[in-house]
């Protein structure tokens, strides 16, 4: 039962490949009317995550539609805060809301190392995107790294300056370092129970990467990154921490294969630095707001920066949900047609 | 009339300094109880902006209660769109709102430089400020700067993404360059006008630079900066682009005195790049939750590694209004102690 298409995963291990993967962060999303409709006859986003058939479904339809190299399961990254006890909304156009925040060691005292199996319908959801997948493309499972976790149940959302998340690091560091331990145990067996039940690679998303002092981002963010790198060899990872560009030469030594770099990072210094590594990225997603011209040319030098390094294509964020699903195609076919001459 | 505390000036001219020269970003606002007191009574925000005698007072708070080296004008960026035509609101604890938002070309129409007159009430407040002030410490004037202003004008707030901002750089650059180009040249003669009222020095503010790529923040934002500098020779310019690590090095060549730097910047590598400016910084905001003991201890290590180079010591960011006074004494206090040994 081999891929048809493999190129990811050849790619994430340096192998050469006759063209450069592609597939975009969020696209199993709003930029897709085929998601919207799914999407519109629910009670809400967490009914969809919660629910294999209709995950596996919008999972797979950018891979129809698309025509990517991947599809990444859909889910959230906040599933392993409600494992561990602290239940979260999605509100529509705001993001998602914790009624109940941690403030105090009591708090921690109140949560769990999650037991995998609380988290079942991801696992699920795997299963059946990979039997519906046919060995197609790769599907790639993920997490949130701990920090960014962390700060979203200490804040209760996003923030502007998560001041509450950064301040405890200063004000109570061993219990932050419990809670981040927590987290990350959880973490490692949810992302072991995704790869049991079929996922073929694993991105680890640290949102919050930057905005940490480069001191606070390794003691209280890498370390734990480092500890998941570490615990998983059975597929390759992918790191992808935003705005940790004062961080590069230490992600170097991760035991991962690839790290995600955002659109502010130049292709041509990262790679450099980053040179044990595959480079994911890293085009701006605002370019998908250009004309078809435009948007060939810009993924054009995309590629060329990253020219003889290994390379997977993607955005330097996730899609953004207004982009005109023709030029996401655009964005694709350049790729395809660029990296294949 | 010289003043009787200069040390801000000759920090920022390279000169040498019996101690650190230290105030703190949003060091007139809502940490002190004595700002709270004069704000409640009032409709809102911009009562207090536009009020020359509350602004003269507010701004002299925390020279009085924190001993702060130096007052820097209460103000807001955004009243230079004001200014331009497009009115803004304050809600509060959200922040700006636009009614009115720029998205074409003829949005940008109804638009006009301002003159310089129109934002009367702030130099009122500044000669009324210098008047009260009696030479015992300079006189901090800004401006946001232009890409920062762009982006508000076009976002109608903040945004996580900025992607409406972003988007025009690509699908109309020309029409952005002409309103960067309107904002810079009413950023310029407003400067003029802070300076002739009696601004000792200049801040530009760009709150939203580190969501370019380099090439945009070049081309869209440090272009407009370089003018702004090009054009002021009164007085010392500090230029604050939070999140331009990636521009260090044309940071350098700006017609500039002082570099401000955020939380994330290494100020031993920093240091080495910036090499022809004083730079002003960076303790992490978030350290001031911290105990007093934890305080002295974080400031004297930043104060240690900007040692032997021109060094105006402040905040990363805008100190947070949850801040205890106590604590922003502490800081200052800190610098006082620790950098005249």
């Amino acid at each position: 039962m081999s891929l048809k298409n493999d190129l990811l995963l050849r790619a994430a291990r340096g192998e050469s490949t006759d063209r450069t993967p592609v597939w975009l962060m969020r696209q199993a999303g709003r930029i897709l009317p085929e998601y919207r409709a799914v999407r519109e006859k629910l009670s809400g986003f967490k009914e969809l995550v919660e629910t294999p058939e209709l995950a596996a479904e919008v999972t797979i339809q950018p891979v129809d539609i698309l025509e990517v190299d991947a599809a990444i399961i859909f889910s959230d990254i906040l599933v392993i805060p409600e494992a561990m006890g602290l239940t979260y909304e999605m509100i529509e156009k705001k993001g998602p809301h914790f009624p109940k925040t941690i403030k105090s060691s009591s708090d921690i005292d109140t949560l769990k190392v999650a037991d995998p199996s609380e988290l079942s319908y991801v696992y699920d959801a795997i299963k059946l995107t990979k039997s519906e997948l046919n060995n197609r493309v790769p599907l790639i499972g993920f997490a949130g790294a701990p920090w960014t976790i962390f700060s979203y149940m200490v804040e209760g959302g996003g923030s502007k300056t998560f001041s509450k998340a950064r301040g405890m690091l200063y004000t109570n560091p061993s219990d932050a370092h419990r809670l981040l331990d927590m987290i990350t145990n959880t973490t490692i067996g949810y992302l072991k129970s995704q790869i049991a039940a079929g996922a073929d690679l694993i991105q680890i998303f640290d949102s919050w990467a930057g905005v940490l002092p480069p001191n606070h981002y390794w003691e209280f963010s890498l370390k734990y990154i480092s500890e998941i790198c570490d615990a998983i060899d059975e597929v390759p990872i992918t790191v992808f921490a935003k705005g940790a560009w004062f961080a590069l030469k230490e992600m170097n030594d991760l035991n991962c294969n690839t790290i995600g770099l955002d659109w502010n990072m130049d292709p041509l210094k990262t790679r450099e630095v980053l040179n044990s590594k595959t480079l994911q990225g890293n085009l701006d997603p605002c370019a998908l707001y250009s004309s078809f011209d435009e948007i060939e040319k810009e993924t054009k030098k995309m590629l060329d920066q990253f020219e003889g390094h290994p390379h997977i294509a993607n955005l330097g964020h996730g899609v953004y949900p207004d982009t005109d699903p023709e030029k996401v195609k655009c964005f694709i076919n350049s790729v395809r047609e660029f990296s294949s001459r």
